[in-house]
């Protein structure tokens, strides 16, 4: 029996850095495992050596976490993006419940349950509806005994309060994370009363991820954390963004760049942009630290190698990296060699290889850039009905 | 006990399509179980649940070929590299052969056990010790009764042709896959006479792998084709590139770009760029077609799909994959749907969202771009040790 | 005799287009006339020819005002730059006048005298003091008759202030430009508080010019509007950017990018890119369009064929240019001929043939990029000596 | 009366470096005297001033060659392009010899006669016909005595030659410049074949100018320099390239990028880049040095400046620049005071400020980038209805 390991808030309160692991979602559908467009996570039953293996990965590259591989795996959204596997969410939660407790239990890592936004908050459900729908998906966390909760990728802040709520009734310890940038989310409210508003319904934990690249995301849990404060309350704070460079993106992020989500790879974060980012977030005051999309292993092991002074400890993988390069010092060729040393990946600049492509995009949002937020400000379209006539109004001016 | 196998040479010479493999070193190095600087595969002994994956999720997207995880497993080179795990090379190689098989056993696969350039060559051991270092190797192979040898990795054709006359000892069906770019080996010699060197040794299949993109590979082999057919000769070709863009590489290759190894992200393929390298090599007349340093499993994958029509199967991993973006077709934002075409995703030039960033790197080897190939042919430097004093001389000048 | 014109004001009131010049420093030091560090106007002693050949260009171009060519002619400044012609600072500026006037009665243009920020302000000489220097310059001016004043490339509007204040004592009409971005001048003041105090101290006239670049330039004029409007004043604007792209830039505009002044080339606007800053100038409701740094002839033309519908006529340059790229309708090569057509140009992303360099840059202050702001509004310096200081402390830390 | 001044063959016999001028073409449509497309000279009839300001220009960076502007000034050619100002090619020939000779009197400078291809030779005229047109140019530089002739320009050695056989009937001395590349003239005729044929014709200076960066020029050059030396004979060398970066052209130069001729902006060689060019024309042993489209009086101030420890002088626009940036010593701020220094500039890789913009292109010609040489190739097409045929031809497969 594994030894009784310290609580989420347990750590945080003590000042500790809690790593948390990357995204299942782009990394197991480059792995073959989940489809691109529906992004649903059948694969906890179907695939279980491909998910478990992947968690493992992210436990020895230092991740203190394993989130259960639920994203979008509520009911209604399952039904919407036409799941003819018949599995139901209960299967697909509990098998993603048992996977990451598995390997939990290999190392120094907690299990969190994690819901995100629903269809159902998006056409207009009541109040009621919606939460039904995340007390199905909390039924099963509960059952499995998770360690604590997190309500993630949510672009309305409405819509995290309300399983922010739901979740609070578990008596869990609760983490609440929008996928939203500077501006704020989708109804315009900004990153600084977004958490106000998460913390007063009972999150301890707040933040963002997905959607934006780290620097961004960092600056926009300043701003919750700026907010909070102001407010007088308290939190902690957790972040875990993309593994994409994105200076180009509007308002709903990458989402809305043309290389969604199939030609991303130029983007993709170097290890060294990743020791840039853990270090940023950590002098912002964040200690719960991971990552999303893009992220892989050694994404992760990087963050874990740059905070290892304060965490005290090297990860697992770091048996196979040497720290800034040193790994090259045997390198047959001499120039290789002298590329083992830190100032050299710092400075680096790294070429595209591609002389044709632009080194930014304009995002691709209604034909105007700007059109999609301006038309979600102007009148509030929750359904995606509404959305498409705003789409197809804008498309005739 | 699974069917009998069209073995490599009855498919290629009935004309069809074999897919290879992608990087087991570079895709393994990011998720922590190889390291890079000695890049030896120990981990098929130490973490075979973590290579079994790999070689999974390669058969899964369409991969015709395992190659048994065996790079740089050579005795020599286990020990120049810090070998600290005491494993001997026979371990590694009978372990990594036991992988293979397993999942080649699980699909339309076969086994080839690979050997790669020793230092024992570079060092000016004698023909006899090199090859006795191959042979080592080799009676592993036979003794797991590999399907066929792939002599692969090699920057000199003459140490290729010796490691082709040891496998021709065997009686397997053995392929020759050198490491060059057009302008060819480190010695000087053309793509097109080192694959003649290559055939008459007794490879039938010839071709190239790693160093270079995939454009420039297939430019590679078109020449070996063409030296092959003029000298009167036959066989059949393979292509293995990187999934890195590297038009700014000199004759060594995407070793000495400043990003190798730990910078390389802006510049990774896209499934999309695997499609137009799959077409250009199938239409240069290459039919085993797969990939080396920076494939991943949806790299293979789309190699599978643009060949779709010609193999008349998609991969199981298609599966989970929309065809051109198919999957996109269910998304909710109108503006993302537009993007399920292949047009779309055919004409898309990816954004590197680092606009600090070049294009293109300047090689860097010896200080002056051209050096090194120069000194190499004014000097046929083959000891590390002789190398060494040429780049000292040459930092003086 | 040449027909009394209308004058400026009568123009703007009347709700014409108002066509400025282009930069004559930045153009002189490409033809040799200038030297670049100093940046002072002594060619108008000692190079007429060029000088006038210059201000017929922008004649051609279409311009309507003529501004005397006294960037930097007070006498502080002369004597400050090491004016080692002895030329005294009345002798340039009677000159220039003479030059702008002779060119201007060849046109419909008027000449407007021009002064610029002085060493005085910037190291702390007294209200009086500064003023008595505008005094000498505009002594001139009166003399020479020009046609309404400009105070332009003023980074603190207090000095632009004191400018206005003077020029009011002539009865001349008074337009008030700052070289500033949104976010304000030098002190941290709102580009929209600096067009009141501008507007209040007697300009009819408000904008700004040089720093940045089109489109920044045009926003902050915006603001600029909106201030005056929320003021409940009112006055007409101008704007005259630099023609260089410089989305890179910090509130210094691009004295501070590592390109300045020697390495711009490759951020020069196309005639097709002036298109579109005119259209969002007019659109702006700005009516005074014109440019500062790195425009030239064509520059300016561009800006009179795109308000041609707006202004009734056709610049004379436009006899050598067809619209749109016309031309080339006549070229012999078949696919040179295709790109005889407006949405050609328009969509094309012009390549900078440059694959080792960037697209941004990151602007060189004080070692850290916000640095300069931050200690300028911590501590008011205003004398160099003091910014000095501060540049060395921060070099410190 | 002018000292008589040493001609060019006695410069160049005495290993003197002469420096050619910039383009005027391209100068004066930026400054409104030439229409692009037809690109004709009548400028020197209509507007002196303009054109002799250019060449003072040029004089006064260091110049040592007047070319006459009479670029497409040959009776067919000024027919062909819808000439509408009646003006006779000897109209536009004298007064531009008058201008050359003018300004050639103020300083060090020569003046030479151009001609350049002709529309008689690409539709087919017979060789005595291309010839007379050559001659009525001539007949007026030898009624104005000018210094020497070039025939630049030519995309076919054979127009080339025959140019070169009228003009050595004059007596004068001839240099011969054609607008190639490295894979050499329209006919595929190798830059070291044009040149022996050239010299065999009687040029005693033979080289190339525009279409093509200056690097790349410097390189065909040094083909046509190996191609006359290997033949036994000799001759003088000269360049007059682009002031725009081309690495991304095919056969055709710059014509077919689809920047040319209205969005080159972001290629244009800053004057560090033409120190760099200057030197390494110098080591190939090029002693005509000067340029073409795009430069400007700064380009060539640039190389004069490179080479005055050859030369033993400095321009006398140096008077107005500080060399490597010396004259920034002066100015206010710290950090701009710090990029007075050589290695500064030198390593300066210069930002385009266009983030969406790429870095190459693919020219544009006949749909398929290698379509027009292969043509030009399989089938000699040299009317001008011909090309027209295969172009169509191209366009439906």
């Amino acid at each position: 029996m594994a030894p009784v390991k310290k609580g989420i808030l347990e750590r945080l309160n003590a000042g500790e850095v809690v790593i948390g692991d990357g995204g299942f979602v782009f990394a197991l559908e480059k792995r073959g495992y989940v489809k691109a467009g529906p992004w649903t996570p059948e694969a906890s039953v179907q695939y279980p050596d491909a998910v478990r293996q992947l968690h493992r990965e992210f436990l020895r590259a230092g991740s203190n976490v394993m989130q259960t591989f639920t994203f979008y795996a509520s009911d209604d959204k399952l039904e919407n993006r036409g799941n003819n596997l018949k599995l139901t969410g209960a299967q697909i939660n509990e098998a993603a419940c048992d996977l990451a407790r598995e390997v939990a239990n290999e190392g120094d890592a907690l299990v969190a349950g994690g819901v995100s936004q629903t269809p159902s908050y998006l056409s207009c459900k009541s109040k009621a509806d919606v939460k039904a729908i995340f007390r199905k998906q909390l039924d099963v966390f509960i059952k499995k005994n998770v360690d604590f909760l997190i309500a993630e990728y949510f672009e309305h802040v409405e819509e995290a309060v309300w399983a922010v709520e739901v979740m609070k009734e578990t008596g869990k310890p609760v983490a609440a994370s929008l996928c939203i940038g500077p501006k704020g989310d989708m109804h315009g409210v900004s990153p600084g009363e977004c958490a106000v508003r998460l913390v007063k319904a009972g999150a301890q934990i707040v933040g963002v991820n997905c959607h934006f690249d780290p620097m961004t995301c960092v600056e926009t849990v300043k701003q919750m954390k700026e907010g909070v404060v102001k407010a007088g309350l308290k939190a902690h704070y957790m972040v875990q963004p993309l593994a994409y460079h994105t200076p180009d993106c509007n308002c709903q992020g990458f989402i809305d760049l043309p290389e969604f989500p199939f030609g991303l790879e130029p983007r993709i974060l170097t290890r060294w942009d990743m020791h840039k980012y853990a270090r940023e977030a950590y002098n912002a005051g964040i200690r719960f630290i991971g990552g999303c999309c893009g992220f892989e292993a050694y994404h992760i092991r990087a963050i874990a190698e740059e905070l290892a002074p304060e965490r005290g400890l090297l990860p697992s993988a770091s048996e196979k990296h040497g720290s800034w390069g040193a790994g090259l010092e045997m390198h047959t060729k001499p120039w290789v060699r002298a590329r083992a040393r830190r100032d050299y990946w710092e400075n680096l600049k790294p070429a595209s290889g591609r002389p044709q492509c632009p080194s930014m995009s304009v995002p691709d949002s209604w034909g105007v850039t700007k059109g999609h937020a301006d038309l979600m400000q102007q009148k509030e379209a929750t359904t995606k009905e509404e959305l498409e006539q705003l789409f197809d109004k804008s498309k005739t001016h």
